[in-house]
């Protein structure tokens, strides 16, 4: 799906910094959306009691994350809830592809994706496009007839499972988010209470250790609430482990902002609400800098 | 005055800045203290709509300072409506010189000082130090029968004024604030209705040109509601008119911290309570690394 819409800012990521770049983007008159929202659970919304989000004192994480969607609803900013995987450059804009197989295009990107609360697996970064992945979307085609695992911290890797088992040989699903599933195929194989450890393979995976047994895999699909940092525009500059910024936000690459947690320390809301205030200025006074010719719509 | 304590961190300004810095640093339990609050007039508190501040659309710029400094109050954080002038590193601490000439001590120093709504004058960067002074309890003595000129933005010249016209030969008082005020001393010439063009002088002060004369004077104290980011510590590297802080929102000298808009653009609430909890919290990370021995109470 691609109507062919040109947002202008394009927000990677629903939590304190996603909606504040939102909301000072809409304020400043620019089309921007969201993707993430109220279904990506940011860590704000676990918090019993926040202390120090200036002027609100003693309001619980979840009343604060309720006025921060509704002043974002508020605004009618447009919030998708889909992850988007993959984003790329192309003619001059950006295509953000969502997990459900839709293309965005924005001419800015802000990304503010957060921190995973896993570490990355033994032997995972090694791997990334070598077997490990993030996407079956995007990457599960490669795996036709072969075997591959999932590997589901959110419960969003079943969906993924079903449309894996359609075309590979066998599909392990470890399941690490609570209940257990059901799958339409039964080339599926089911594993709870166990918990992932290493992934091995020299030039390209070749199996996944667990705390009981070894798994031979052909490739690994990974599902955790937040993407490693730079995963997710290959080339992206990552610096230990959080997506290098300036003080203006600014990535390495033109048009690309980032704020908030996947920034760096420390995870606060206030530092996240203020980090997406001056990315999305600052975007914005990219996107006037630009003498874009042509119309946003076909 | 100086009753010997020594707080973990001094704020130098009570705007959104530092007041979140103020916050944050209490929430870590930190002895903090706060120069400027409510007298101090921090621009956000002029603004009838705030629309940015995520959460809170459509609150006027009065009511969020106010939920700002009622957060202050409920944490019972001492706010002193004193202006900092000068800051100077003394026995592993800083000293802290207020208008008022009390001095306080700190650990920590962060920097939340705001802008300027006027430009420096032409001459005078050139001349700071050398007969341009911001600050008459310091280097008024310096001037014992010499003719000086007071530029008053904010009325609080007035005072200073009756303070150098007890040892100075002459006084003229540029008024800039508004109604006329009444000197103790006859010495005092008082302009209103006009305004500062240029500072001259090759090695030190001699001339002050207005828009209607040229008034010659060997010394000029100018009152604004911010000093100009770097006066206030000698030393302190200034970057294009802002201190320059790194994303910690570090100064180059260990121990100071700046936030809010001193440190840049753009000048914008939720981008100020941002930077005001990365340096607190920046702050208290150091204070916690520091091996202090010794009491902070004598």
């Amino acid at each position: 799906m691609d109507d062919g819409t040109v947002y202008d800012i394009c927000v990677v990521g629903g939590g304190p910094a996603g909606l504040s770049a939102a909301v000072n983007a809409h304020v400043r008159r620019k089309k921007v959306i969201v993707f993430g929202g109220r279904t990506g659970r940011p860590k704000v919304n676990l918090s019993p009691k926040v202390d120090n989000y200036l002027g609100f004192p003693g309001i619980s994480g979840n009343e604060l994350y309720e006025k921060f969607n509704r002043h974002v609803e508020e605004f009618k900013i447009p919030v998708v809830h889909q992850k988007i995987q993959n984003i790329g450059p192309l003619d001059g804009t950006f295509t953000l592809l969502s997990r459900d197989g839709s293309l965005y295009r924005g001419k800015c990107v802000i990304l503010a994706t957060g921190v995973t609360a896993h570490n990355l697996l033994a032997g995972e970064e090694k791997l990334v496009g070598r077997g490990v992945s993030y996407c079956a979307t995007c990457d599960g085609p490669l795996y036709q007839n072969k075997t591959v695992t999932v590997i589901d911290y959110t419960g969003e890797g079943a969906e993924e499972t079903n449309f894996l088992a359609e075309f590979c040989r066998k599909v392990y699903y470890l399941g690490m988010a609570g209940p257990a599933v059901e799958f339409i195929k039964d080339n599926v194989e089911v594993i709870l209470n166990d918990r992932p450890v290493e992934i091995s393979g020299d030039d390209t995976v070749t199996a996944l250790k667990t705390r009981n047994r070894t798994l031979e895999t052909d490739g690994i699909f990974i599902y955790r609430e937040t993407y490693p940092p730079g995963e997710i525009i290959p080339g992206l500059e990552v610096e230990e482990g959080y997506i290098k910024v300036n003080r203006r936000m600014e990535t390495g690459m033109p048009g690309v902002y980032a704020a908030g947690d996947c920034t760096g320390k420390p995870h606060q809301v206030a530092k996240s609400v203020g980090e997406g205030q001056t990315a999305a200025l600052n975007a914005v006074a990219y996107l006037d800098s630009l003498e874009l010719s042509g119309p946003s719509k076909p």
